[in-house]
């Protein structure tokens, strides 16, 4: 081994083989054994990165985060809002195998966060981010006119964001059900219905 | 212990033996020996209900669709259909503490069922029954023209039913974000947007 490690390197390869297992054996079958022979690293050199399950899902999630976001940054962007968005929520959604993977990840994590107190900050940062591109999303249509800002943007961004989630926990749970053109239909039904809202008075918040 | 035993007198003594414990432990510390220690039962007698973390999950899962099915069968139907909706959705949504309690119990349940085939069957009759629920409610909608009845019925039955998870995963792992009327004011926002989009296009008669 080389005096001098290079760390983003090794980190590069390392997240290479998690997502390797993961792809070929699903995210509740990677354990720190698999990752390691997958990796040809002994158990020992992953401590650094994960010594536990709990830790490697959360390694998991982060490689999820930065996909997502490599992805979204690399995107041409449409002049046209409405594309705009859409191209956008299509990299959250389940619409591919390496989508859908990335969504048994985000699943699996989410589903320990509730009873992992380890994960829980790290989860909330992950929802906090995905909250935000709801955000954007709402303020970018509404600034076209094609969504009602006003008191309620906020609710409108919760649920756009509870929409998206739940579309992903049920694609995770019944992909049977929800085949990809099923998923960006209902999601297409409902930027037409912010645009349908947008025309109307500002709705009253409830809250 | 008499000769003939009261199987259903059995089963109630137990599931409100099972939700004592959820309620006060959380249901992931409720285990086979808890309940059995609560019920004042020797494990053994648990058997015949369940003998294993996964099928406490799944009896504790039966118990929570018998209860929220009895609160809606109990409910007074108004006449006005959207607050007819609206009352039905509240029984789904986690707005207080046996609410919350019964949404904790469906998110272990769903996280479970994705490594757990044999939880995989409940969990689709459950999934298809709530599902049920938001076709009802777009179609009573629809009818009152409330909604919009149409080709789209179905993706807008499912919009509802993701919405409803999405909320319901939202207020599990972020509870100081999502307050009942922040719940509330959501759906009422989406159901709000429904009825505008009925307005809007026409329904077509072959729905």
């Amino acid at each position: 081994m080389p005096k001098v490690v290079d760390h983003e390197q090794r980190r590069r390869e390392l997240a290479q083989a998690v997502w390797r297992v993961i792809r070929r054996d699903g995210v509740d079958h990677a354990s720190v054994r698999t990752v390691a022979t997958e990796a040809g690293w002994s158990p020992g050199a992953l401590r650094h990165y994960f010594a536990t399950q709990s830790e490697l899902l959360a390694f998991a999630m982060r490689l999820v985060v930065e996909r997502i976001e490599a992805r979204i940054a690399a995107l041409d962007r449409p002049i046209d809002p409405r594309q705009a968005v859409e191209q956008v929520l299509r990299e959250l959604l389940p619409l591919d195998d390496e989508r859908r993977a990335e969504n048994e990840v985000w699943l699996a994590f989410t589903a320990r966060a509730l009873i992992d107190p380890e994960l829980r900050a790290q989860h909330n940062e992950v929802h906090d981010a995905l909250h935000q591109a709801c955000v954007s999303a709402i303020e970018t249509l509404a600034a076209a006119g094609l969504a009602n800002a006003g008191p309620a943007k906020s609710l409108q961004a919760e649920r756009l964001h509870a929409l998206t989630d739940g579309l992903a926990v049920h694609t995770a749970l019944r992909p049977d059900l929800m085949p990809p053109d099923q998923i960006v239909a209902v999601m297409r039904l409902h930027l037409d219905g912010l645009d349908n809202e947008a025309g109307l008075a500002e709705p009253t918040a409830n809250a």
